[in-house]
């Protein structure tokens, strides 16, 4: 294996290390292998028994970790983006996951001053340990549906935390199973008889000094799961167990001890950026995420040879790298070319974040609490409403594009693929809720939906364009009966003019449905979900392009490097377009000419063209050997060495032995876990 | 839940046990619910721990079970029918997965007679244990580039089974890894130094009595993979180990003792004939495997409710069952329609290999050995080649379907699809290798293309159509330049007729690539598979519609449920042409308003009419709760009760208590792993 990557980066010139700093910049780079180095030296960090262990272990083993990188981080000082990069070069969910993050956020965000030194202070220093209780058994998506209650006692100025049903059950909670002794709870507020909407209470639910369950809490571990087995998420029900009223998290509102009045204060704007936050992160990563598999899957395949190319010459006697094969081209190198355009798109909407972090803390925008449900409108401003819809679409196509593109990473590996060696199955399974939290990605195209229509209305009642959104509205509005007209196969900017016009076109389309022919709003969820998604897919197209466009790109790489992250944009976007093709075709972006012409020849043209740089393009990621701790992925190469080691050498199965006959009732004479003893 | 179920089931006159009866025969029902009896009365069959065990402890329940399998077995004289339905309702592969089938097989098929005393009675008996090694760490597509020897040495005449590097390794071998003390190898045989191709080799590999490796032979378990963690895969190293003469199964071909030269007799297209079975049993099944997804995410979406409709009336205070959704109704009840397609698919394809085995068994068409290259051309007869290739195209489009429905499934069920509890999980992971399995999905695509251009060259010379394919081609030939007008939106036959103009269409194009513009193998390879695909859909969408018209169906069930059948077929039909739209559109078999109005009225159209019925069309597949084994699919609705209790009760993560700060060492401060010694 090794000469031959060796032989595929000779036969590129893709400046590798000019790419990566072009990705993170040379600092984060610096800090991952100065962090690396740190990992890699403290045994707890090994990762050779991950794939082996069984769920208690991986548990024990997660925890362990997650005590010690506590423990480092506070030695070595680290910032906490140190401390996030040593997660992800872990790269497992660990015991504290929840309690360094919602919990933590939550208890800064919401809490007052007060509460930060009684609860946040504390957290900081692991003296206690906290999760964030929102989701039950009975309602997710719904949070307004929640049926935990708080109601609050005048007599005694404290609230009552109950769960009068089993489905109010707290359910999912990270951390809580088996670590935490805090939670934030959200719960339905209760005073004099009247709900007030889900709000958060600090509870203790576990005794500090014996970790046992405080009177009337029953807490504990939900179960295995399709992944995420190194965390331990968790259920909660409270019979009835009375809380002090600090314990509602008050800065944006509370319960006025005296007169048992509720009072809302200040303006939650803060949360619902911090949603926003939540999801651009997750498009952040999302690039990063899918990178992972397609490096694996493509190193593979430069080095699996399986058959001699049929139209080769009968005197060639090698077989072919997999990675030839066209068929195996248009799965990986439209996946490598997503790597990029998800990356180029998270950065982009976090500097737009950014940018209105500023406007959106002052604005008093009259929203409302996380994660309500997504018929809702969400006031605002334009900008705040754009940003928002913008993530609520990105987050749901960066996750799905990432965690199918996985699958089909694994899957283009063949039989070796299916192993736990191949060091993508895990990956992927540990990703997957990612399309399920921070709003289900089918329900958040809903909200994407509600923005669209509501630009269209805007446009369509004569108002000037006021954003990008109501731009490219208005402009196929003026455009729409002349028609489009684009180069799609020769200009890049056509291309994305292409997607802005097809996002148009649904979205009239669907303001037709809604408003003139006033179909109801569950009618209209199929054409949203795909609305949605054709907006989505627009501002990846325009947002890899911008960033190939712009100065800061054309300075950081050479010109051919540059010249081939054009061709991954192209192929990107023609690949989409092909995909969807009928949408492009009725909404009148393309001719069906020209959607034969992008699958049968310029798709196919790039392929040939990428193929050669694949290897290259995915070194550019720098994963480090010991974070993928994949077999198929090595980046020397090394695959069969490094199956066979693990599985003769490394495998506790390996060491039992079995009495084979249905005879016997003997099942192993020997067994590693009875010797051990 | 329980009064959601009555209530989703009162609201439907769909007959249930008359469709039941209608996909399994009332024979093959009563099968089941006798040998179920059996199973659920033997404690080691009890499922119960099955999603908390580790690798090592999953492992040995399952050879337990295997072995009190084959003593029911025995003791209640089963067929073998009566033992497959046994495995299936057990649901996970076993240890001697591989020796009941393809070791049995082999040795049945490639065997003499005096190999069946030898062997196949041991065998069968369990006296002695095998599996089938073909797959080598090095080459898995490619059989013919497998690495093993297997030389002849006229001397003593021996063969010298030999791994010379270590690509050679056995490797992915079921029941191998722990099981097996016998193996079938597929060894290069070399004679004088000169290579006749793979062959089979039965070789012991372990000592009957300790059940140690023998002497050279380096074998062992392969380690963890995403799933079939039950199954001892394995790898399997020989170091010049010698074994008899009778080692080589010889029924087809062998060496002869005396003179050592290479003789062939008899037609191996029995061999051909299994690999079509095979993959046709994987054709059969899939409906069923996709089902069962189908059911547990049709029934928990009948009891799952969240948020109210948008446009009810403010008085409704209950929320709706996230099925009344129309983005939960597009991806479930396509599913739920392709799960009947897919049965009457399969049971077509069973009858028409049956109709061909008499011919086959005569035939002396001279094919190649099992697992050939996919750009090698099978010869045969006209039927069986049509046969050969509906298999190959057939076998992927439905096992990528069950398997990708699965995941659709799973997440179609929000966060509690990501449990363990909800059975989807499990059961994907340990089907995904089907589409790698008995040819790998886009491979396969190689040969369906190839059989397709045959046709269509035996078409373009002018000789007249001699079965469905080449009926096919030509009636699209003589249309082609009036064109197609076809009724897709009001007739079914036309329906039908859609796809098969479709096919030809890409068929010729395909054609036109290749043989007139001489475009090389690879470059078309994106083409064939497409090309697959749609024929594999004509087939599936004609066998659903041929298979309502025929007069069994339609004595079988009363009219209603015909209807509602025929909607399944539609839904099915049109949401793929719908799915595929610009290849219908290119094709010229429909028109662009057709497509639309296919997605936005239809479609939409049939989700509501079938919606009513969904519960007791999923009940029509008779699954017992026992085989599902799953929270969300109780089939009395109880699911949160049932995930609840599995939680709490059976979770043995909640016997762990943990210390959970960073300042200690102490992880566990109880442990039950520790208790229990
Ligand atoms: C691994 C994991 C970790 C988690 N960690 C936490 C945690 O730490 N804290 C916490 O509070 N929660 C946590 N969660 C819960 C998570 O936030 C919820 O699972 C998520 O919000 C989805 O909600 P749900 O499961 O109720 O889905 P549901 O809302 O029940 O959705 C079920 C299905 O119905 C559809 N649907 C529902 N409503 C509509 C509608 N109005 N229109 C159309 N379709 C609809 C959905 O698309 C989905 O297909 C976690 C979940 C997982 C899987
Ligand atoms: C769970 C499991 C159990 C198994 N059990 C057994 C067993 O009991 N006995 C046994 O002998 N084997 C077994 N196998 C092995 C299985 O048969 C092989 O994995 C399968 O044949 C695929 O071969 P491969 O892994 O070599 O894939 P490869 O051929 O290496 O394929 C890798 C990739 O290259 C592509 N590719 C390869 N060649 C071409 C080409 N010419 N044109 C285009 N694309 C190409 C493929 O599509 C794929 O994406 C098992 C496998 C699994 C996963």
């Amino acid at each position: 294996g090794s000469e031959l990557l060796q032989a595929e980066r000779a036969k590129s010139n893709v400046a590798v290390e000019k790419l990566t700093e072009l990705l993170f910049t040379r600092e984060i780079i610096e800090r991952k292998h100065r962090i690396l180095e740190i990992l890699k030296n403290e045994k707890v960090f090994d990762k050779s028994q991950n794939y082996f262990a069984g769920r208690i272990d991986r548990f024990e083993t997660a925890l362990a970790r997650a005590k010690t990188l506590a423990n480092i981080k506070a030695k070595h000082n680290w910032t906490l983006e140190d401390y996030r990069t040593a997660s992800e070069l872990i790269s497992e969910p660990g015991p504290y996951g929840l309690h360094d993050s919602m919990f933590l956020i939550t208890l800064r965000e919401q809490g007052t001053p007060e509460q930060h030194e009684l609860y946040l202070k504390k957290a900081e220093k692991y003296e206690i340990i906290g999760c964030y209780a929102q989701t039950e058994l009975g309602h997710g998506s719904n949070v307004r549906g929640l049926e935990t209650t708080a109601t609050w006692n005048s007599a005694d100025k404290t609230f009552t935390i109950h769960s009068p049903y089993l489905t109010a059950s707290k359910w999912w909670i990270g951390s809580l199973g088996r670590t935490a002794n805090h939670a934030v709870v959200m719960a339905q507020l209760v005073i004099d008889g009247k709900s007030y909407g889900p709000h958060p209470f600090v509870v203790q639910i576990r005794d500090l000094k014996t970790h046992k369950p405080l009177e009337n809490v029953h807490v504990g571990d939900i179960g295995p799961k399709f992944g995420y087995n190194t965390m331990d998420n968790g259920f909660l029900l409270f019979n009835k167990v009375k809380v002090p009223h600090n314990s509602m998290l008050a800065r944006f509102s509370r319960v006025d001890p005296q007169t048992g009045k509720y009072v809302r204060q200040g303006s939650p704007s803060l949360i619902y950026g911090t949603l926003t936050w939540v999801r651009s992160t997750i498009v952040m990563q999302a690039g990063g995420v899918l990178a992972r598999g397609v490096t694996i899957a493509t190193r593979y395949s430069a080095i699996r040879r399986q058959f001699q190319d049929r139209d080769a010459p009968e005197t060639e006697t090698t077989e072919n790298p997999v990675l030839n094969y066209t068929m195996v081209q248009v799965r990986l190198l439209p996946l490598l070319a997503a790597t990029f355009a998800l990356h180029f798109t998270g950065k982009a909407m976090m500097n737009l974040y950014a940018e209105n972090q500023k406007i959106m803390s002052q604005s008093a925008a009259d929203s409302s609490q996380r994660g309500t449900g997504p018929e809702e409108t969400r006031s605002g401003s334009d900008l705040l409403a754009d940003l928002h819809a913008t993530s609520c679409g990105l987050k749901a196509l960066a996750s799905t594009t990432a965690a199918e593109g996985l699958e089909v990473c694994r899957r283009a590996c063949g039989g070796h693929g299916y192993s736990s060696f191949s060091g993508i199955g895990t990956w992927y399974a540990d990703y997957l809720p990612t399309t399920t939290w921070e709003g289900d990605n089918y329900m958040l195209t809903q909200q994407v939906a509600r923005y669209l229509l509501k630009s269209a209305r805007h446009v369509l009642s004569g108002k000037p364009p006021n954003n990008n959104t109501t731009t490219i509205l208005s402009t196929f509005l003026s455009r729409s009966d002349m028609g489009a007209a684009f180069d799609v196969l020769g200009s890049d900017s056509d291309l994305v003019s292409a997607f802005a016009w097809r996002t148009a076109f649904l979205t009239f389309e669907a303001a037709k449905h809604r408003d003139e022919q006033k179909k109801p709003w569950n009618d209209l969820l199929v054409d949203f979900y795909r609305l949605s998604k054709a907006h989505s897919q627009y501002l990846v197209v325009k947002s890899f392009y911008e960033a190939l466009e712009s100065d800061e790109t054309k300075t950081k790489v050479d010109e051919p490097t540059l010249k081939l992250l054009k061709k991954l944009f192209r192929l990107y976007a023609m690949h989409t377009l092909e995909q969807e093709g009928s949408e492009f075709f009725a909404s009148g972006a393309v001719t069906v000419r020209q959607i034969t012409l992008a699958r049968t020849v310029a798709v196919m043209k790039l392929l040939k063209e990428i193929r050669p740089h694949a290897v290259r393009l995915v070194d550019a990621w720098d994963f480090d050997d010991w974070l993928l701790d994949s077999s198929l992925g090595r980046s020397d190469g090394k695959v069969y060495e490094d199956m066979f080691y693990r599985a003769s050498e490394l495998n506790p199965l390996n060491e039992v032995v079995v009495d084979p006959y249905p005879g016997s009732k003997v099942l192993f004479k020997e067994d590693p876990r009875r010797s051990k003893l």
